[in-house]
């Protein structure tokens, strides 16, 4: 590869505070140890946990954050002592980069729980500095905490497996939940819950879909597959189906009882918490012990499993549903995904179906710029965020500013009124959610790519920017 | 074994009402059937269900009811389908009596879990009669319900195997925690806490017990033979003890936090809950997911399991710790149970510690008639039990009441002082504690036992009762 000291260093984008707000930031990569293996960004999952350590919302984060830890790139460079893996190799790198080895967790892998695990972010690594993670342009890993992709897997589809994938797949795995023919339950149908109905149909399974309302019943059976489709408080069908599963994913992230899921599992059923929740979960004994019942939970999972599951995914076909966003796009996509804002699209031709939000970098040495955003019309316009790209249209002062729906119609915005007020109309109009499309326009006159940070565009929105809407199929 | 007719009826302590108090009745048994064993009953434990069911605690109780469900009797007659028991041996029955025999538990040898089990008393039969327990003189059970005690072992050692034992042993067995080494925990040291002590330490298992206070070390350590102990309050002795335990036997009835004693838990630990508790628990998600820690419970186990954990204990010559008491005394048993009044007692020459209180009915011709009955000065002498033995003593109006402390001092009762306000002063004066023994002076000339019922007792109490006390050791 020749010398790869000029590549020593990388842009990414970094919270700097508990605004959670990512900002381009160019930091330095440890040069390629023994053990180690330089990696370049292709894509990168977000998930939840990205928004709460970009918020601090567990009180941990330090600044400049990159985040980012369903990462897939190609390998540059590796370390002496490496034989797995090779320059123009396909890899992955998840929630974890190093262990302590040599603990009880670490000899029998299962290393996820090693008390000196090093998260792939917001962490101090062995060398002192801190650890960044996949919303950059490169990474420097450690070979254990690197995975191969199987050849013929997109890497876009692959992402979203190293996290939210492998969080179903090991407790299915480790609690003996992998044969045909068990009945599973899936409940909330978020990121881990899409992929959770997904492998477990993949493993012979048959899956219901638990929600607290239909809104997405056609998603669950007519796009994932699942086989039935419960609504909590559908007291009914939740009587039908009592004692009926061997196991429930519980995906949501939020405090909700525990009994009417309990009720569900039939004898030695277990009840598998996947979501951090800050305050507690209550539940009755008898619910347990009249069943022997499990309520337990899992966090993501060891190598060695990251590697059986992509092995099981490319054996069934079984694929991610993603939605691929720009990488100078992520903090509108981040808060998309805090606002479950993330819909299954159905791209007419296109099998991989969205659901995840995948963040290209590919166009990495533009990070400094960028074109366009995406939001949608359920997004709030919080007025407290007064960096966030939306304020400014929210508030646009004059008529200057459009909203430019794109195939429908063009809305001007009048002085003094709000966007909203037009899009909300318009929405009910057409009966269909909008995006907006968000752009400055002073482009770069070569590249025709808008040259300001986002930063820079909010300051000089009123001079510059222009506003566009298309709605979304 | 000749006709049985006369032998139909039976007579056993029955509750009649919510007060819980106990008292002779006489019923019918059904003929023995092809699969039928009709037991004659040696000795029965006492167990916490049997109190909450007596007090209608959870709302489900039927009157008369004889408890009893830790039942060792000998064999009088067997159906002309039953090989498996025959006349003269000695048997044990424990909570269950029937179950459906066709339904995925019952095929898999967890009829436990059968949703149509049938309880060996405050249940009803197949037959639609209601069933009754083992605080009786016989019982007629199916076989698959019967157990046989293993040549040697001492009856009332076996009783507390069949609930409390079980209790313990099968979910060690079914979450495959049986083999040597393993660090366990058992919290709260009544009744299944020492079976549990007791089995885990014949498994091989370090055992820590886990308690409030420090009252019950010296009983742990020293004479059930716990490795550690374990004070909940004692923060520093927790925090080392963090993650050092490979499960924890919860038998603790009364609502408390599960965080402490989920911290206590290692990698893939396992809380195991006994208790029936009516308010809920609760936990937060963390605690389980960060080492992939599992809340269960569990409930008796099966027959198999019993036969299994019988020939374990003969191989380990496990015994349990009881107390026995006669027939008669059931009433201040269970609230001495109630209480947790039941505590180790070293009887010198004895090896078979006293713990658990075992009613022995082998004078069941005469249950229709009392003697004496303990009871302890912790005891409440609740004026609302008006039907309660000791209330017409707090209340004596008399002198020629006496409290009699046998090997120590009589202590006159004086008119208007309650009999409470001398033992106490003596109590604290010898520093232990005293039971009492009341009894009716009006004897049977031949026998010399009291002749009266216990609700005759109380109402001539003012002309005939004797108050006598003695201290135990």
């Amino acid at each position: 590869m020749g010398s790869l000291e000029t590549e020593r260093k990388t842009t990414g984008w970094a919270a700097r505070d508990p605004s959670g707000f990512l900002s381009p930031y160019t930091y330095s990569l440890r040069n390629t140890g023994p053990e180690d293996v330089f990696i370049k960004v292709i894509c990168s999952g977000i998930c939840h946990t990205d928004i709460h350590q970009a918020k601090n919302d567990l009180g941990m984060s330090n600044y400049p954050m990159v985040p980012g830890h369903e990462v897939i790139g190609e390998v540059v460079e590796v370390g002496t002592d490496v034989t797995k893996f090779a320059a123009g190799e396909i890899v992955g790198v998840g929630l974890l980069v190093g262990c302590c080895r040599n603990c009880r967790p670490c000899n029998t892998d299962r290393e996820q729980y090693c008390a000196k695990k090093i998260y792939s972010y917001n962490d101090v690594y062995t060398d002192g500095n801190p650890t960044q993670g996949g919303f950059a342009g490169s990474m420097v890993v450690d070979q254990k905490f690197v995975v191969k992709i199987p050849d013929g897997m997109a890497p876009e589809q692959v992402a979203p497996l190293l996290c939210a994938g492998i969080t179903v797949y090991s407790p299915l795995n480790h609690f003996g939940l992998t044969k045909s023919g068990l009945r599973g339950g899936v409940l909330g149908l978020g990121g881990v819950g899409h992929m959770g109905v997904k492998i477990a149909k993949a493993m012979g399974h048959h899956v219901t879909v638990i929600s607290s309302s239909d809104k997405k019943k056609v998603e669950a059976l007519e796009h994932l597959g699942a086989d039935e489709y419960l609504v909590s408080s559908d007291a009914e069908g939740m009587q039908k189906a009592a004692e009926s599963l061997d196991y429930i994913i519980d995906t949501v992230p939020v405090s909700h009882p525990l009994e009417p899921y309990l009720s569900l599992l039939g004898l030695d059923g277990k009840l598998i918490l996947t979501g951090v929740i800050n305050t507690p979960l209550q539940f009755l004994t008898p619910m347990v012990m009249f069943g022997r019942k499990e309520i337990t939970g899992s966090f993501i999972g060891s190598m060695k499993e990251t590697e059986e599951l992509l092995a099981f995914c490319k054996e069934k076909d079984l694929r991610s549903m993603i939605e691929v966003v720009k990488m100078d796009c992520i903090n509108t996509a981040m808060e998309r995904v805090e606002k479950n804002d993330v819909r299954y699209r159905d791209l007419p031709g296109d099998a991989s179906h969205l659901k995840r939000f995948l963040l290209s970098p590919m166009l990495s040495a533009q990070v400094s710029s960028f074109d366009t955003c995406n939001t949608s019309t359920s997004f709030s316009f919080r007025q407290n965020h007064n960096r966030f790209l939306v304020n400014p249209v929210v508030l646009l002062p004059s008529k200057q500013r459009r909203v430019h729906l794109r195939r429908v119609a063009k809305v001007p915005i009048v002085a003094g009124e709000t966007l909203m007020k037009h899009l909300d109309a318009f929405t009910k109009k057409i009966g269909r959610n909008v995006v907006l499309e968000l752009f400055d326009t002073k482009e770069d006159p070569k590249t025709k790519a808008p040259k300001k940070s986002r930063g820079a565009v909010l300051k000089d929105w009123s001079k510059k920017a222009k506003v566009k809407a298309e709605w979304v199929h």
